[in-house]
């Protein structure tokens, strides 16, 4: 009896000091890599376009091949996220860089954001006008700054100083985004409900990886909300709202930017895998299943054994998955 | 032995119980209040300027003692630290408002964020310049708009709809913050190191409170840090960062910005509560004196019991603190 108490004992502690292990114990996949890609939570609606959805679908497809290709070479997190955004930003399809949403004024104002999560070092900015791929000038901020945020003006300036390609405002803007906006203002101006498809009010876009050295990093960048108000910033260049990484885990999230911005959505994340041994799966879907409201948005998230969550709330989300296990997937919908 | 052994697993257990509902299970302090106010980590050295040591003390308990009176008459805790923090901006001791430190171009851009714990409402304003009082903007923010954060033109631009007082860029420059730009600025033309008092980096001003409903909220406002590069935005205005409140606990924190955005300063400490039943003390000593590196700074925070936690590791932190159980004290330095 007195052996099967201590037992008891025994295993009732080993439990709690799992419980607060369990996050440090857990050993490094070794080789392994993983990448997830967002386009935004304002997706098309099922059967809507059925002349976009190809697009989206091939478009994905490129930027994942692209990361597989450069993950399983071994580069580095940080960088397949820039190299990928880079090519998200002059996708006119997505809502960043060429092809992102409008102001109210009818001009683009750009947001961004990077974090290295093997060094926590973090750059971003906001409200960039004339900046060719805003997720390069966020790198930048983080490489050659002592800073993490630079807006507007003092952004520009920066720009310029660090050589960066620059282009016209009206470079950005498409025919689809300009009528995107048209009818958001018309709907204003009638005080319609919101718009029935969320494609037309938000979307960003996001990469986040684990390379073959372990090393997480997310990057995030967007044009905001169609007919926002001028210097509107939402939660795409806040780190720990709309993008973080660390040695546990990396997230870049999408939808209304407000709401991730008030829950901490990105640090949050982190902090309940680190604190309560939760997995990544189950801290993505404790914010956007529980925390935010239905039709929110979504988040992608990757952590260091290589794991992806890619939960939503929304009707879509444009997402990628891909890892050195041979997981491989592109989708919008449930499917 | 039987009885024991069984007592033993009953302790062990209710342990794990209690570690888990530690935070739910506590009830509300009822009528009680409590402030904590702050006027940046970046303080003079002891000793170093007998004249202003007497004059911080008293902005200091001015402050402090308005906000007794109006915590004690039961304004809420929101409106009691956007009025402090007026105080505060316009008192020209303080980085914030009227004495801000100045840009490398010798100008004064602002930044403020206020968040209500009991609504989650947050609102803040970036790079402001001739906004008299940012924290009212940051307010307004949070009242009028669906935003979080507005940067720049387009935060002016509101400024001017929501008619707020304004002032010309200079009616915030003062001779002493004048005089810090130019030391700063021929310190690194002869690329020395940084320099000897954190007095010419960096400061902030925050008020965190405890209202007798029970609400917490958090104010922050700054100037940044001396000598800035134009654009750049520190944590202060950074919902999760430099400032955040929910119905747990409200912080504002005041140092080298950049880490408190790496970290997610504010709303970690806010989560750390929550997960694992640390007390506000633990949790901010746990940034201030773990996480970050010495002499990043500080931040005040105050629980939903009106405990109240004031941990810096700088020289020191202009400081006060206040509770409806009769504590009452204003302090510089350890004394």
């Amino acid at each position: 009896m007195l052996q099967l108490t201590l037992a008891a004992i025994a295993i009732v502690c080993a439990c709690v000091l799992v419980g607060c292990a369990h996050d440090a114990d857990l050993s490094r996949g070794g080789d392994s890599w993983a990448i997830a890609i967002h386009g935004g939570a304002g997706a098309i609606k099922k059967g809507e376009s059925p002349e976009l959805e190809p697009r989206y679908r091939e478009s994905m497809r490129r930027v994942l091949d692209e990361g597989k290709r450069r993950l399983a070479a071994g580069d580095a997190a940080m960088d397949v996220c820039e190299a990928l955004v880079h090519m998200l930003e002059d996708d006119e399809l997505f809502n960043a860089g060429r092809g992102a949403v409008l102001t109210e004024r009818g001009d683009v104002e750009l947001d961004a954001a990077v974090m290295d999560g093997a060094t926590l070092k973090a750059g971003a900015v906001a409200g960039v006008k004339t900046v060719r791929h805003p997720i390069s000038l966020a790198r930048l901020v983080s490489q050659r700054t002592s800073h993490v945020l630079l807006i507007g003006d003092g952004a520009e300036a920066f720009a310029t100083e660090a050589g960066v390609e620059r282009v016209p405002n009206d470079w950005f803007i498409t025919p689809r985004r300009r009528g995107q906006l048209e009818k958001e203002l018309q709907r204003r101006a009638e005080s319609k409900a919101a718009a029935a498809t969320l494609d037309t009010r938000f979307g960003t876009v996001g990469v986040v990886a684990l390379d073959r050295s372990g090393r997480l990093a997310s990057a995030t960048s967007t044009g905001g909300m169609t007919g926002k108000r001028p210097g509107r910033v939402g939660d795409a260049p806040l780190i720990g709202s709309g993008t973080y990484a660390n040695a546990t885990v990396a997230v870049s999230c999408t939808g209304t930017g407000e709401q991730f911005i008030r829950h901490s959505v990105a640090s949050g994340i982190a902090a309940r895998m680190a604190l309560i041994g939760e997995t990544v799966e189950q801290a993505a879907d404790h914010y956007i299943l529980r925390v935010l409201d239905s039709g929110d948005g979504g988040l992608i998230a990757v952590d260091r054994h290589g794991r992806i969550a890619m939960p939503y709330s929304s009707a879509g989300m444009y997402r990628a998955a891909a890892d050195s296990r041979g997981r491989d997937e592109v989708r919008i919908w449930e499917e």
